[in-house]
This record gives structure tokens, sequence and C-alpha cells, in this order.
């Protein structure tokens, strides 16, 4: 019977088939020892030269690092540890020897990992580190669906440069044509709370960013969400609703992924609602009090973020920013004109922003005027101004960047592992 | 008490509020009815002019056709029909009064629609079909979940022309780089399932094809899955119980939207397992016999697609193509070196191919071979060929396209209508 490694727990004592490939092997005379894993789980087989088939104990010699096999045994409980299996293997079946693998247990550099990416997925770490990513979108989608929010996916190829040309990168579409690829589908959305009420998407977008620091990637996952009637701060409530709910979830999912990653829990456990909420003026406040040098309606910077959030052990949102240092389509702060009625969710640790939201102007005449101030031709928004001439209503919508949230909850250094095939600057490849 | 519209049996006989758009409206001397939509639901609003304030029925009286409002009353039922209620207003509140909505009782050319995309997703059966789009995207959320596929997002720039370069879309990568955006992101996974075991990947893929046809885009969704230790014949199995389960999904979750763009859904309700498998040499002698002027090693044409699955009420899989006709990387028919272990799902009712899958070839020399006789060069696959020298195994996957499956579920005309916003040879707006 063949059956998965995380399925083990099932079969103790039964002889079972499982397929793999040996990550790692000894063999001290007599025995063998194959470390297997086959995408779901990870456990050792041990063979005994006395219990197979001289020609198999030869094939069993043979098997190199990497090399997939198929092997049958019997499933016995570890010695010492619970909830850890193992297989007394009986025979091996070789699909393929492989080759001598690039990756050793030596440290190797980043480049060199990133090159041999295609490979490198398939060390422990960076497996624990995708099933986290993968298990964190699920939760989105859950989230979304129990929150009345319908997907809808937002066009990649768009016409117009919406917020200027800046870091867009851009491309021939067809005979005389350009097109540019998106940065979010936010606009996208909009339109669509008309039809759907709440809806959002969840798909890859791009900044041609010079940019070389831990936290940039020119193709990377970002999800936008949108919702009609819905304030600011029932923003903020839905943002907070929504991390609690991922974290939750991989806490119960991901135990050994957090393993793997060495990623202390009691961190993650610790995300509770509510996060602490902070005027920009109150954050600029505090940071200058810590020896900054930021200035009343500066933005905030990386290092910034990262000194407020060491003051918590929540994410914190920075709520109310300078209009100036803010997109146009911000709705202002009835009581202070000149601020947003926006807010950027921080992680903790020092992750930085891992969302930014709004609510949205949604005055025709208003919102002519900031595209205008921003130095934005309304000629380029006029199917977007339809949606403020055709039962505007008042909205609000979020941004969240995947794989600044996967790097944070998995404890990374660097967003570049959290996504299967990072695009940089210098790096299209693998 | 603020309640959506769907919600209204648990309020019959309250008092609530609903907030939306005013989509139709009449009034007659003394009574005035909304017909009113909130994203989630349609309902009726009926004022009584002995029932409001002289001022607020004139407020009733300036509403126009998409105006956004809110409107209080009491849920009753419908005197004749069952599960639809309507509200007894006694109160509304205006957010904006709409301009003159461009799109109206008329009928329209598609040109028309398509520039108004934007407002024209609010009609509803555009609403009705991104709805289906959305359960559809879910259904295989969690079909992908409980068969043990872990989602790995494949990326879109890319640096090699895999297939060749007909029909990408190129674009300069920073300073002197080309990147190209990805068909497909199956390669990727290839590498993945060595981690992950099974893995899928769901995002907007590109063809810059000079197609114009109903089953055209040049950017749409696809998802690919790809298994490691799968068979060919596996790969349809699990084809066929993906395929079931959307429709059973859809069949459970989008009554309403299907009575909306009037499916007739005994045909969906008669997508059962198993679905028919012909080799293609079966199905060009069936077409041969219907009158086509196919020949033995042709690739099948939409005309004979049609013809073929117009004889059957269920998908189905047309197997073991030409290898001429088809991709290097398909494994061949170990009892027919010339065809390849691979299969194309067509639609029933004329749609089409709606999934395409094969085995792989995971033999070095093999896969090698072939991209030479394709005219590909090695050099561009080498990171692809890694994954023949370490640890190859035997493996199969598959792409859906999820247009196609959306047109087809919601009996449409054109694949079009099945994303939100289309992008076509002629058209990148809105």
């Amino acid at each position: 019977m063949t059956v998965r490694i995380s399925e083990f727990q099932n079969h103790v004592g039964e002889s079972v088939t499982i397929r793999g490939w040996v990550y790692n092997l000894r063999s001290s005379g007599s025995i063998a020892f194959f470390q297997l894993r086959d995408g779901f789980g990870f456990t050792q087989a041990v063979f005994s030269k006395n219990d197979v088939s001289e020609d198999m104990w030869n094939q069993i010699q043979s098997v190199t690092i990497e090399s997939s096999v198929s092997v049958t045994g019997v499933v016995t409980p570890h010695p010492k540890k619970e909830n850890v299996f193992e297989l007394q293997a009986t025979a091996v079946e070789i699909f393929q020897i492989a080759q001598e693998f690039p990756i050793g247990k030596k440290e190797h550099g980043p480049d060199f990992l990133l090159d041999n990416r295609h490979v490198w997925i398939r060390s422990q770490t960076q497996w624990a580190v995708l099933r986290v990513r993968s298990e964190i979108m699920t939760a989105i989608f859950d989230w979304m669906r129990e929150n009345g929010y319908t997907r809808l996916d937002t066009p990649i190829l768009t016409a117009n440069a919406c917020e200027g040309t800046t870091d867009l990168f851009e491309l021939p579409y067809f005979e005389e044509k350009k097109a540019y690829l998106a940065q979010t589908g936010q606009l996208y959305l909009e339109a669509a709370i008309a039809s759907l009420g709440r809806c959002y998407d969840f798909g890859p977008v791009f900044r041609a960013e010079k940019s070389k620091t831990r936290r940039h990637l020119t193709e990377f996952w970002m999800m936008d969400a949108e919702a009609a009637f819905m304030t600011h701060s029932e923003n903020m409530d839905a943002q907070e609703d929504m991390v609690c709910f991922i974290v939750r979830r991989v806490l119960e999912r991901c135990r050994q992924e957090f393993e793997i990653v060495e990623r202390d829990v009691s961190k993650l456990e610790a995300i509770q609602k509510p996060f602490p909420r902070l005027t920009h003026a109150d954050a600029v406040s505090r940071l200058q009090k810590m020896g900054s040098d930021i200035q009343e309606r500066d933005d905030l910077g990386a290092d910034d973020e990262t000194k407020l959030t060491n003051e918590f052990e929540r994410p914190i949102f920075i709520e109310k920013y300078p209009a100036e240092v803010k997109a146009f389509y911000m709705k202002r702060d009835p009581n202070d004109e000149t601020r947003c009625l926006n807010a950027d969710l921080l992680a903790p640790e020092g992750y930085g922003e891992i969302i930014g939201g709004s609510e949205r102007e949604s005055d025709l005449d208003m919102i002519t005027k900031r595209i205008i101030e921003h130095h934005l031709s309304p000629d380029v928004f006029s199917w977007y101004l339809d949606l403020r001439r055709y039962g505007s209503v008042p909205h609000s919508g979020f941004g969240l960047g995947l794989e600044r949230i996967v790097t944070w909850i998995c404890g990374r250094h660097h967003v570049r592992e959290s996504i299967p095939f990072p695009r940089l600057l210098n790096r299209l490849e693998p």
C-alpha cells in the first residue's frame, strides 16, 4: 500500500510503500539509513543487510543524495520521540540515481542558492516557508469568503500609467500600443464594488524599482480588497480581524513548518486584537523622542518603522498621514484636511509595512481636483471618474503584500525566500 | 439595523436598512418602486407617498437610475413568489444622484459594452458570471487542498522563450535584459514537485496571439497542476474528479446566478464520472465518418472539437495525440512511440478544450533529444534539465483555462464575458 509519510501515524505496524527523495544517507557496515522526504513529510528508513538480498543491498549502496526511490517497510514509532515514525525497510526501488547534488551541507552564498533556486526549494527550510505561504493564501481566501468578498481578478496589462510612469514596466502591445504591468488592481476593484459590494484580487504586481533591499522584489503577490460603504475605521477593523485569522490558522496548521524554520511561535501567539492605532502625528513625536530626525510631515522610513514596532508585540496601525506623501485617491480627514483617512499596518519585530489602506475620495469634483494637484491627467482617469458619476458611495480598501507577511510570519530575513522564484533587479532566472 | 439583501429571509417583519444602487425605478402617482441591488442580492422597495414626509417624497422623486442610496423599511414576503422578499420602505437617504447612466435597456453592441466594462459589470448577467467565476476558483482551491496540492506561485517575468518566441509578449528588463510574460508555470511546478510532492499555480498568463475568436484573450487565468509519481491515466482521473467537484459546487451555490443567465442546469447536472476517453485515432475516424477532412496525424481544430462534443453530454478526453502536434516535454506512449501520453479535455455543448495535460518525459537523455527535435536550445533549459539529473521521477500535470470553464459553465457565447476586464487584440481598456 502506497502512503504518504504524513500518514504514518495511521499505519503503525503495517507494511507500506513510500515514494520520494533521499535527502541524506549513511551506512555503517550492515545497516543503511535513508533520510527520506515525499513532499508531505520526512522520515528515516533503516535497512539491515541481513534482511535484504545481496542484489538489493548493492542497489541500496548505489543510492546517492537526491536520488528518487520507492521504499517498502514497516512503520514503527521512533524509540524516543513522540509522533515520530520510522520505516524498517525491506525493499527499495530506484527511479533515478541522482548526479552529484550541487547544494551540500556547507554554507552557500545567496547568489549560489538563488542560481540554484529550482533545487534549493527542496531544502527543509524552503519547503516549510513555501508551505506556510500556501497556508497564508488559503487563510486569506477563507477570510474573504466568510466576510462576503467576491474574488475579482484585475488585469495585469493596463493602458495607462495611473500614478505616473516611475517604476512601471512598459511593453509594446501589438501594433502601435504600449502597455504597462499593473502595480495594483485597486482602481478596478473600486469599479467592481458597485456590482459585487465587496471584492478582492490576489495576483502578481510589478515594480521596476532599482532598490536592492531585503524588502524589495520586482514581481510580488499582492491582495487588494475593496468594500462599498466601509469607513476608514471599519477598514482597520477588517484588516485586524484578517491578520488575526491568518495567524491563528498558521498556528493551527503549520507547527512542523515553524519548528523547521525555528520560529519563536510565542511571538505569533501574542498577535491578538486590538492592534494599537497611532496617528502619524503621534508616531512622529514618539520617533523624535527616540532620537529620529523625522519631521512632522515626513513619510516614515524603514528605520522609523522598525523603531516603532520594536515597542509593541502586536502589529500597529499608523493612521492619518500627511496628504502630500500619500496617493491622490485617499479621502481627507474631515477634522484635518491636510491628512488622509488612511492607515499603514506595520508588522512587529521590525518587519515593516504589511498592509496599506484608506477610505477613498468618493466626490467627483474633489477627486478631479486631487488628480490635478498630483500632476496627473483627468483624461487618463476618465473611466475611473465615471465611478463617481454613477452612484458613488463611501468606500474603503487595503492592499496586502504577501511576501512581507510570509517573511514576518516565518521570521525570515529577506523577502526573496518568501516567493518560489524571486525576481530581483539583477535576477530573472531560474 | 443594516443588513444585506441576501439576508432578508432572516428579517421578515423587521425594519432594516439596506445600502446599494437603484438599478431601475418607476413611480405611479402615489407609489414609487425602486429596484435595488447591494452586491449580494436584488430586491424591490415600495414607497407610499402617504407614509413619508413631503420632503422625503421629493427626494424619492429625485432619484435616478444607478443612484446610490440607503433605504429603510420593513421586510415582507413577496405576495406570489416563494423566497422572494420586498421592502415596504419608510425612508431613503441619498449618497449620490447618478448622472444619466450610459447603459440602458436598449441593445448595445459589444464594443460599446466593452468600452463601458467598468459599469457594464453592474448588470445582473455580468454580476452572475463574475460570481460563478469566483465560486469556480474557490472550488478549485478547495479541491487542490483536499487532494494534497500545495499552492505555488510561478513567475510571470521569465528570461527565456521556452517554447519559441511566437505569441510571447516581450519587454525590456532593466539595463540590457529582456523578459517575456509567462504562458504557463508548468516548468516551475515540475521543479517544485521535488519539494512539495504536488503543487499548483493559478494566475494570469499571456498570449500575444493575433486571433480574434470567441475563445481568445491576450491575458487570461490559468491553473497548472503537477504531481510527482502520477501516471497519465491517474492524471485523467484527477481532472475528471476536479471537474465534477467544480460542477457540483456551483450547482449547490450558484442557483440564483444560473437563473439570471438562463443556464439550462440539467446540462450541468449530467456532468458525472466517468468521462468518455477516446484516443486521438478514434476521434479522427469518428470525425471522418461525420464528413470532416481531418487527417490521421492532424491536431483537432475548433470545429472538430465542437462536432465531437455534440455527441456526448459529458466532457470527453481525447488522448494520445501524434507527438508532432504536441509539446516536447510530453512522455511518449510506450505502445506507440509516435504518440504522447497526453489528453485534452473537451467541454460538452461545443465549448472546446478546457484542460490539457500529459505525463512528462522524465529521462534526461530523452528529453534533451526532444528539445533538439523541437528546434529548441538545451542551453535555455539548463535548469529544467537539472530536474532530470537530480532525482527525476515519473510525473504528470495539467493546465486549465479558467475563462473557458466559466464560459461553458455559464453557457455564455464569448470568453470576454468570463473575465472582469478582458484584454483583446485591440483592447487594453478600461
